[in-house]
């Protein structure tokens, strides 16, 4: 088969781990008789140096011809002491959620046994953990009016949801539990919010269309301590953007393996893959960072984006054995064992494929 | 001297665990030779029962004329199913902290030696673990508009903040701040949010009023993270409304702790000191739960609200005195250790004053 995937590397480290992806995905195209056309973009800070702004139209129409997009990570040093600075490199990642239609944001957290211990949790409070969220990723207060008034003294975000963008996104959670262990949780204030009360009314009107989906309930102050007591008893949790955008992150921290997990924006045009850590701006050049998390979210394309199950797993698991074999940059590298450099690991992949 | 102590024993093991933070109140206040009246009010489901509102207009007089209020712990399972239900136990809880005009929630986050192996996080994690949120209470988003529109399918909700709320709290963090290592942390989302913006630009301009405080800026998500990674590396955190519910409700489970943890509501006109914990339906009655959080909160009430520093200190090291003997409920008790009743505790706190 043949694929064009839209590659945007990014700021930061984004090229350097992205150029790994790029490595092993080719060569698992060579080895199943796929081909893949690559078209680079820009995006983020390097795009408003290039040209003004942070997603450019170009970037965007070379998005939505490929088949998928692969995606690095944005944000350079020189925008983060200013938040209302007039441009800057996340408006371009949200105008890119929005314009391409990226409602459902697939963040899994799982354990690898070999990295269990790095945890901050204790290994029996981890083992077995294996939840996804699906975080709504175009709607909330992230996209309602926002502004000022009273001469700048007075500041709002207006946070809006229609029963539309609540159905789309619960109706991905369902058929997610259906292909797991059958259990979703729904996150929420429904004690306090209207938009949480609509959330929630919406997904217990949808639970009688998937009778074996066990469904429940909870406020998202209630997860955010479950998460660090049992994250193992979670499966898939559906969410709101900014509760998402919080809890999504606080559960990266937990299964010790930050730096290798993957994750998916999916919707109505595409679907982007990208690792979850950011650009990670002091390691920028030096050839250290960890390409896993780029190179499994490669993995997700493979499977998802072109059904390609079996090209997804024989990923997976030479990753799995870089990881067994200590093939691994320096945040993962035991004390006194080797460490290799990004591409190192990128070329053990390929050779080991 | 003379206090009166408006006394909201709230629901569930609300009046137990309130009734040995009474015992033990009036015992130092003895041994001080203080005099308190205890002038009980009705809140929470017990409220709405009883009179058919959450928060009645006598106990807000009740509230008003007393020197601090001592609160247990809202809810009832009878409301748990139906978060829009028109009356609600939790609407007692927010007009009443409207009303009262407190505006800040402190909530400290320590660890107790004794009680350190009881976190899900790995000791090393969490050794020296001594922080405290000052939680905005009565705007945002909790307090904003909200409802419907486009017949029930567009639900909304308004974040709202005005510089001056904004100058009230942060004002407490600094003040607090220099009392301690002269850390705080503003958390924000001023990547996205015009309210988040609108904090962060008034603690920075606030920040040349106490040059010797070092104030940093981070990302809501990225606090979430760095809880759980290296919860003893912040000082104090200040923060908005909704952002400060998931926080602090985070940060109480990484200390092995949260049956112990006091916290208090500051403002206008008076101030109130309630456990962390909420009203824990299932042991209501059964003279079980653990009363030292709400012990603490009343050694807080002395301290804060009388600036009564040694009667504090007293209490504090009498609880100490009983995690170390192991004096406690069955939360706390060492597997085939003896396990001692609410009123045990209370009793032995009492005996050993
Ligand atoms: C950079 C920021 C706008 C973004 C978000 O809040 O969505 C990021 O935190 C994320 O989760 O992808
Ligand atoms: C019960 C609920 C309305 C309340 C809140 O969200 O403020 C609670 O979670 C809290 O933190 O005191």
């Amino acid at each position: 088969m043949k694929y064009t995937i839209a590659l945007l590397a990014g700021d930061g480290i984004g090229p350097e781990v992205i150029n790994e992806a790029v490595k092993v995905s080719n060569a698992i195209a060579k080895k199943f008789n796929h081909e893949i056309t690559w078209t680079p973009a820009l995006t983020g800070a390097c795009a408003i140096d290039a040209v003004g702004v942070p997603y450019p139209d170009e970037t965007h129409e070379i998005c939505m011809a490929a088949d998928a997009v692969l995606f690095g990570a944005i944000g350079h040093p020189k925008y983060d002491n200013d938040p209302s600075a007039p441009v800057r490199p996340e408006q371009g990642l949200l105008l890119m959620r929005k314009k391409l239609g990226l409602f459902a944001n697939v963040r899994p957290t799982f354990t690898f046994p070999s990295l269990i211990d790095n945890s901050p949790l204790k290994r029996e409070r981890i083992e077995g953990t294996d939840l996804v969220f699906l975080r709504e990723l175009t709607g909330g207060i992230y996209f309602g009016e926002k502004g000022r008034r009273d001469g700048g003294e007075t500041a709002f975000d207006n946070c809006v949801y229609t029963r539309a963008e609540v159905q789309r996104l619960a109706k991905k959670g369902f058929e997610l539990a259906m292909t797991r262990t059958k259990k979703l949780c729904c996150v929420d204030k429904a004690n306090v919010l209207e938009t949480s009360r609509l959330w929630r009314e919406t997904v217990q009107a949808m639970e009688k269309d998937y009778p074996e989906v066990t469904v429940s309930y909870e406020f998202v102050d209630a997860v955010a301590m479950r998460l660090v007591q049992w994250p193992n008893t979670y499966d898939v949790l559906i969410t709101e953007n900014l509760f998402g955008d919080i809890l999504t992150d606080e559960a990266s921290v937990i299964s010790g393996s930050m730096g290798l997990m993957p994750s998916a924006s999916v919707g109505e045009h595409t679907s982007l893959y990208e690792p979850i850590h950011g650009s990670y701006p002091q390691a920028t050049g030096l050839n250290i960072a960890n390409p896993l998390a780029t190179v499994l979210s490669a993995a997700m394309m493979f499977e998802d984006a072109f059904g390609l199950k079996e090209e997804a797993e024989a990923i997976r698991a030479v990753v799995n054995k870089s990881l067994e074999q200590g093939i691994v940059t320096e945040d993962l590298a035991a004390k006194g064992a080797t460490v290799y450099k990004t591409s190192d690991v990128g070329d053990w992949l390929v050779a080991n494929l």
